[in-house]
């Protein structure tokens, strides 16, 4: 039906074409509206007008729909923007209503109508007349360069010399190069890395570094901007190859293999993992069998699953390898060594003996040559024992300082675990590179807004801020307790003290989390342009989520971590202990633990924030996990569960606690760095950050700290309120603080977050 | 130093050797088990020995221990196994030791050693003399193949037809193709897929097909167990494409585009997508401006960012494309309308006016050729206007049934809903191929175990259980819940009705955030192997990843359901309702929904598996999410705040509500579906299942349940503790349960599921 607007109806013609437009429209809620308007006030003609156009069985056509409309904009566009629909049809009803009684009647169903429909004034008006309204980003409360300087005070020049290597053409980002050319560019790259002298910084000046490895974890951090595969093809070569042949060898491995390493003309592999064993690395099956007549070793695959397998370097590059084996003399079982094995001549052939399966594709990484070696009974001279930590003499007899073969093993792999701490700061500057595209993204992408409104960026949504600002608040936590950590690494000898080791593990599971979980939300985030590979978010997931399996599956780092504090939690109470730390646990007082510090009621903000607050609450969390899990193995093994099964039963028990204390050390770290922080312009978001990331973590788990009436219900929701103001003020100072991490545009380019084509 | 093992040393043995293999003895702990021990009762030469062998200041050398090894483990040969080391020490002393009382010395010291070290005797024996012990796996206690019938029943041969046609040669996956290689093979099986008449099977009987959208689906849901990019090519041809000409389009389309389109001899492509307008689609820019002389429409993007972006099939194949435009005519606004836009010639030269940029390389679906398109005043004939819901007639005056441009393009939109239920289907389907993969594999892979034992499957370990088991019981509850709503669309004509687009996009969502985080945890569990393309978790990992984003991104989805319920609760409460539904919502009697019905300490099994627990405990949390969101919302616009920021304000409520509808739907039915079961056999583990999937979704939130008081602490905690029963009842059955989804070893190569290489 098509309606011609009628003279008397256009005083409504504002309100009307709301109403219709909205294309809601009941006939139960016309008819409400009817009763709840004057219409008596109206003369005869205009009711029934008006009438018509409000018969829900006689919608008006869209020629119609779009005449009232413009007969509405015309009386809006003659003025002031009108402040309401009713003020707006008040005004064209001045113009063609001339008796007063009739205008005031007009005036009154104006106002009676626009109250029934319940339309916000000013909304309603703007659904009408748009009017573009650009929102100015506002200035970040800090400098984001001071911030960036400050982050990266460690080795400052060394990072920024990287930064420029890595933005050279030479190393340009290369997604569309195919696999083997791929492989083939990484080697290259880390030949420049090499003759940078990058490779050697941890070794000794003889060897061309600077004996200090917090440089070359720097080096490592500042490559994680980059291709992750250069990333892991360094670490391989550098880390674990040289790292080996230093840390497992002495001086004879040394004159002889570590020059070459470090200048990358000996490309080497690690060759521990096996096909059926991962994680049990104890239980690895190569042999290492002693052939006293020969003075050699025989290194040997017994069988398929025996094969050394994900070895980076060894299906192109390597051409050897250290590969831990079981060794074996005279009959005598000495558990896992390391050897120098060599696996191709210098034209890049196969040795006798050694056969190199290719892994073939890969999720990501594919830079990376990853192998499977099989051994059929190959011969190495007996110095190629790496004999730090056991050595077998001329005439046929070991020796060695660490009676247990168990013992001896993980003392090798205590010396190898800045190779884990390189991992959780790379993870954690892959997260950063994540987060710098999201958050740069969602404060420039602008989808909905208020009726007539300029569209808001998506940063502003509280579900964006509440996925992204608390996960930068984390990057920054996970920065500064790494920062803390290498540096406690670089006054320690190796292997580092336990309870180092037992940090790295726990910082190395929750780093790589961390990541995989944040460049997931990044990519989500970016909606589809994160899909695209331009935009650098699918290689960075794809190459990142191996960083929770390799050097050591998180699980097993977490149970790790656990049994590092059950042992100080016997030590701490004097128990004896040996078989098994638990059978001595004994029952403390309930009441030294059981008796909550802080359970109240505050709820106010200045509590909330307060970094005593937080750490009570993630040290009680710690202190409790690790008190019940006592009592519950304890209680096993008492009834006589074997070991394994107790462990197996509480296994969740135990992860938790080794999550509560990473938490609780990551959070402690970021409020102490805030405090020390000197410069109160960089301070204050300092502040708010680590406040935000404390009580995140504390809310990620309020059903346990519920559970245990720490926080009582008005408690645990004054927290979610707080972590939604926090995001508020900390949105502001987005795009500065991930431009703060200072990763330069050619390492990252993606253009939805550096170009100006995307917005 | 080299201890000889004394002959008076033996009887120690056994205990000494397990001392020191341990390798973490301390002083303090070996003076400890000096003074728990009754020394005095061995003879001087004995208890010097012995001394000798417990100084920590001089511990044995590698080659003692051994030598104490293995006379330990000849006198565990020559005889029983022995039940405690104890029991074997006193076995050899009484080969050595003639003298009655030195005996009971020597007995009693044992003894006491033993209390006091602490050592298990079994499991301390074991680690000495192990025994391999081959653990079976437990039958299943149903038939796989009859679940696998009664998941699939609907549509059963179909299913077969479908699944036999991927297993030929033809469609084997493909990882190894390149980019250009992989787009024209999917074609090309696509093509196939047409002439077997699988693409029609939604259309009438005169275009090929059985009218029947529910076979469709059928078949959507059964590509998604092999390449995906496959089943998004199908998806957008047979789906969006020949769907939107058949469902927006009239006879006239229909009699010249649908058969060509569904024959795929014209491939076509589905553009609404535009670089600044993914998720805001009703704001796109490209015009459509009519041109009465030419009775032509003038297809036009007006600026960069209003290109169509994203959209499949662009890039390479497509030869004409349903556009979705802004319709101008005469100088009115009718809102979005879809076009049929021609875009290449027979030989696959672009048209006059269209330019196409390739998305190139994406994270995933690397078959399907994305493209962005540009229009530069392409004319279309007036009869291209896809004119279900709105025509231009000859005379160029504009007509329609729905009055509002908004409502009028939302019906549109209502139409295409069975594409946004198929990627559930496609979801859920992906998240059963990754449970397969990671489920048998983690029931085969051993590692670790107790001491002297064989390695234990990983499947047996607590974490495992709990990171894979409730998600699989999840995939059983989704696919229920999916059944349900297809049957439901089936009986409904087009545009499905409001509810069932509400529950459509619900599951979208709900669906495609569980296959990327139950692909990510299958991954995980899996380790490295996990990470290796040729076990189909790399692949299947990053062609989902973008269903959480694509066919509406789900945190928008989420919102709608929210819209939807808070439209139903008005109609639920009679209240007028016009602009703005939350301006009218009126504060219902607090007790009404306040009481909670379900605060109670039971904490037994049988209630926490009762599905009416788990049903009330759902349906409250929805309903108070849905009360208490009503009013944050009414208070803020009373206060004055306009609608968007009010909505704003409150998005992470309004997406908590929508989850809370979702699951609890998707748990009902589940539950439903286990009652309704009449073969018993198959009954009783989709009880168990729908116990876990329903507490696990309880558990999940349980912090909420907390903070309402609607779950008391031991309450929680014993819903925890029933998690992990359950999941200890449902390992046994594990590999029946993802056998049962019958996906062919031929769609799902991954050799650590299939082969009997990995173990």
């Amino acid at each position: 039906m098509n309606k011609p607007v009628d003279e008397r109806v256009l005083p409504f013609a504002p309100l009307l074409h709301v109403l219709w437009a909205d294309g809601q429209l009941s006939n139960g809620e016309l008819t409400a509206l009817r009763e709840h308007v004057p219409l008596e006030r109206l003369d005869a003609g205009t009711r029934a007008a008006l009438l018509a156009w409000l018969d829900t069985a006689q919608p008006p056509d869209p020629r119609a729909l779009d005449a009232l409309r413009r007969s509405a904009l015309r009386a809006a566009a003659d003025g002031a923007p009108p402040a309401t629909l009713a003020e707006l049809g008040t005004r064209i009803a001045r113009t063609h209503v001339q008796d007063a009684a009739a205008l005031a009647g007009v005036e009154a169903v104006l106002l009676a109508m626009e109250a029934a429909i319940g339309l916000p004034g000013a909304e309603a008006a703007r659904s009408l007349v748009p009017e573009a309204v650009p929102e100015l980003e506002a200035a970040p409360s800090f400098d984001a360069s001071a911030l960036h300087r400050f982050l990266n005070r460690d080795h400052f020049e060394l990072r920024q010399r990287v930064l420029r290597i890595l933005s050279t053409p030479e190393f340009t980002q290369t997604d569309t190069l195919d696999h083997a050319a791929h492989r083939e560019l990484v080697l290259q790259r880390c030949r420049r890395l090499a003759h940078e002298g990058l490779g050697a910084l941890a070794y000794p000046a003889e060897f061309g570094g600077l004996a200090d490895v917090t440089a070359q974890i720097a080096v490592f951090e500042t490559l994680a901007y980059g291709d992750q595969s250069l990333l892991v093809k360094y670490g391989v070569q550098f880390g674990l190859f040289a790292g080996s042949i230093y840390q497992l060898g002495t001086r004879v491995h040394h004159e002889r293999f570590l020059k070459p390493a470090l200048d990358l003309d000996l490309p080497g592999c690690f060759a521990m993992t096996e096909t059926a064993h991962g994680s049990n690395v104890r239980d690895i099956e190569t042999r290492a069998e002693y052939d006293h007549a020969a003075r050699e070793f025989v290194i040997h695959t017994p069988h398929r699953d025996a094969r050394k397998d994900y070895i980076g370097n060894a299906a192109r590059h390597g051409r050897m390898a250290t590969v831990f084996a079981q060794l074996g003399a005279h009959g005598a079982e000495h558990g896992v060594h390391a050897f120098l094995v060599p696996l191709r001549d210098e034209q890049g052939r196969l040795l006798p003996g050694i056969e190199i399966e290719d892994c073939g594709r890969k999720a990501g990484l594919n830079g990376v040559d990853n192998g499977r070696i099989r051994f059929t009974n190959v011969r190495i001279p007996r110095e190629q024992l790496l004999d730090r930590f056991g050595r077998m003499a001329e005439d046929g007899s070991y020796t060695s300082e660490i009676t247990s073969p168990t013992r001896r093993f993980f003392t090798m792999l205590g010396t190898l675990v800045s190779g884990r701490l390189s991992i959780a700061a790379a993870a954690c500057n892959a997260a950063k590179s994540g987060l710098t595209i999201a958050i740069r993204y969602a404060a420039r992408r602008r989808q909905f807004g208020p009726e007539g409104r300029a569209e808001v960026p998506i940063l502003d949504y509280r579900t964006m801020q509440l996925r992204l600002l608390p996960r930068l608040a984390t990057a920054y936590a996970l920065e500064f307790a790494l920062r803390d950590v290498i540096r406690r690494f670089a006054g320690t000898s190796q292997p580092a003290p336990d309870e180092l080791q037992v940090l790295v593990a726990g910082l190395k599971a929750y780093a790589s989390d961390f990541a995989v979980q944040t460049l997931q939300a990044g990519r989500q985030a970016c909606g589809g342009q994160g899909y695209m590979s331009v935009n650098q978010l699918p290689r960075l997931q794809a190459d990142t989520e191996i960083f929770t399996t390799f050097e050591g599956a998180n699980t097993v780092l977490l149970q790790l971590v656990t049994k590092g504090l059950l042992t100080d939690y016997r030590e701490q109470f004097g128990e004896l202990r040996l078989w098994n730390v638990m059978q001595w646990v004994r029952s403390r007082a309930a009441a030294a633990i059981d008796r909550n510090p802080i359970v109240t009621r505050r709820t106010d903000e200045a509590h909330l924030l307060d970094p005593d607050f937080q750490h009570t609450a993630l040290r009680y969390r710690e202190d409790h996990l690790l008190d019940t899990l006592a009592r519950r193995l304890r209680r096993r093994l008492a009834d006589g569960m074997d070991t394994f099964a107790a462990l197996n039963e509480c296994q969740d028990h135990a992860v938790a606690l080794a999550r509560a204390h990473v938490e609780r050390f990551v959070a402690e770290r970021f409020h102490d760095a805030a405090a020390a922080c000197e410069d109160q312009q960089l301070a204050r978001p300092l502040r708010t950050l680590a406040s935000l990331h404390g009580l995140g973590t504390i809310a990620r788990d309020r059903a346990w700290f519920l559970e245990q009436g720490v926080l009582e219900s008005a408690k645990s929701k004054a927290i979610r309120d707080e972590l939604i103001r926090l995001c508020q003020q900390v949105r502001v100072d987005a795009v500065a603080l991930v431009d703060a991490f200072g990763i330069p545009a050619a390492l990252l380019p993606a253009p939805i977050a550096f170009s100006s084509d995307h917005g």
